[in-house]
């Protein structure tokens, strides 16, 4: 394939950042990547992975040269970030980010370009347990979801391009608007972190006869609170830039919750059966 | 260690009941297994791992020659299966089970009992995805827990074997009253599964522009809602046996959803973050 950008700043060189530019390295879609970050151990592991061949901690610096900077901070950190480096961008530098709420980052950032600028947002469904550029894997996105959310000042060509190279980590891109992006991930992933969160802070300080109840969980426990250990940081930025779909959601599950637990108060074993089966069918379609 | 019993017979020779016969052979804790199974299938591979000696779907052959009895069937369907077998039982003979309710079984089975026989209710606190006697192994309950809820026909010299052969598959035995059990296990287990469950069933059908939510979650979405898998039979059974406590923790848990969905509704950052951060302190301690 040939070169798609001459230089990629990635702003946060993380999990999924780090991942993607040892894929774009390796396959040469990319002359030169510049790594941004807050703290130089991330960026010296990213350095020494071979993932970019600068690291700063300066905007102005990372930003000199670039034709394509990828934004993979908290959410509401991308405008200051990006405000820093625009003045410093090549004129069609095409800007793109990895969030995982799209329609508060088109509208925040879309204002901040110069004529000639693309945003092209862009939100990959893909995590581990694990963060940091120690953490990337050249095979993270191989068959996952990668959602493009295209908007006013995304030129085609900008589109293709971002396109092609998330094609080339494995990934099965597809083209969303983005309300109907921050909509469906409501339902599919701050539903579920929003359930896990609360499930385990109810249980903090349950203690039954001074015994600590979580304590007498097993593997059904730490599964279903695992999200719960995710970064409040990450996740503040997302419920308060999606509040709306997300309250929608939290609606959607608290009346199957509510119908749920009157079935078991009123002793309605046929309706609990329905219930719970339903579940189950979605749970294996899942597999 | 010396032989604790002469026969057991297990009912229901599945994950459970064919993990601790596997121990229970090789450590020579007993001469003779019988497994009393609904189909002959899965008997017979109880039988070719060398769990059980004889199988047999009649609880009449089952119960003879029986010093212990194991029920390691769906909680309700106990009393009937005990009751086959009652008559034919040897007369100091133990009755034990692996239910996750203890409060119900105590109360059902007890009054069953003929004068001379002990019945000392446990839970071992182990599962695993699979189920039945091929997935059984011999490893399963090491350093796991063990609740041993003892009553009133529960003879000190029974409780004491029947520990004596929990110690013996590794695990940490400890000993509670079955209302104590039934409380902590409502919210360290039964809860997260009527969470997962109802997380599923309440995504099953949720589309959003005509594409299905549930097929853009991650990693996420499948392990919170991984236990809603499970059996409606089991669950069933343990919803409508442990009801009053089951209850009393949606509750709990509902208090802190609707704290948490109220945090995003005002927009309450710093409320949200405390929450948020109680989860994480609570999931960090459990690994």
């Amino acid at each position: 394939m040939a070169t798609l950008f001459h230089q990629i700043t990635i702003c946060g060189v993380g999990l999924i950042g780090g991942s993607l530019a040892l894929v774009a390295r390796e396959q040469k879609l990319i002359d030169r990547a510049v790594g941004l970050g807050r703290t130089l151990t991330n960026l010296e592991v990213a350095r020494n992975r071979g993932m970019i061949d600068l690291a700063t901690q300066d905007p102005v610096e990372a930003a000199k040269g670039a034709d394509l900077v990828m934004l993979a901070v908290p959410i509401r950190t991308m405008p200051a970030v990006l405000g820093a480096m625009i003045p410093h961008l090549r004129p069609h530098a095409v800007i793109t980010d990895v969030g995982s709420v799209k329609g508060w980052v088109v509208r925040e950032l879309e204002p901040m370009l110069k004529p000639g600028m693309s945003l092209v947002a862009v939100h990959p469904i893909a995590g581990k347990e694990t963060t940091g550029a120690e953490a990337a894997d050249r095979g993270l996105f191989v068959n996952r979801r990668v959602i493009v959310t295209p908007s006013k000042t995304s030129r085609p060509e900008a589109i293709d391009k971002i396109e092609q190279l998330w094609r080339a980590t494995g990934a099965n891109v597809e083209t969303m608007d983005p309300d109907t992006h921050d909509r469906i991930l409501a339902r599919s992933s701050h539903l579920p972190q929003m359930v896990a969160s609360a499930l385990a802070a109810s249980l903090k300080d349950e203690r039954v006869a001074g015994k600590l109840a979580a304590e007498y969980g097993a593997g059904g426990l730490r599964d279903t609170t695992r999200l719960a250990a995710s970064s409040t940081e990450i996740w503040r930025d997302i419920c308060f830039t999606n509040r709306e779909a997300i309250v929608e959601a939290l609606k959607t599950f608290d009346a199957t919750f509510a119908e749920l637990r009157k079935t078991i108060e009123d002793g309605d074993e046929e309706k609990f059966a329905a219930l719970f089966n339903r579940g189950r069918v979605m749970r294996e379609r899942l597999q």
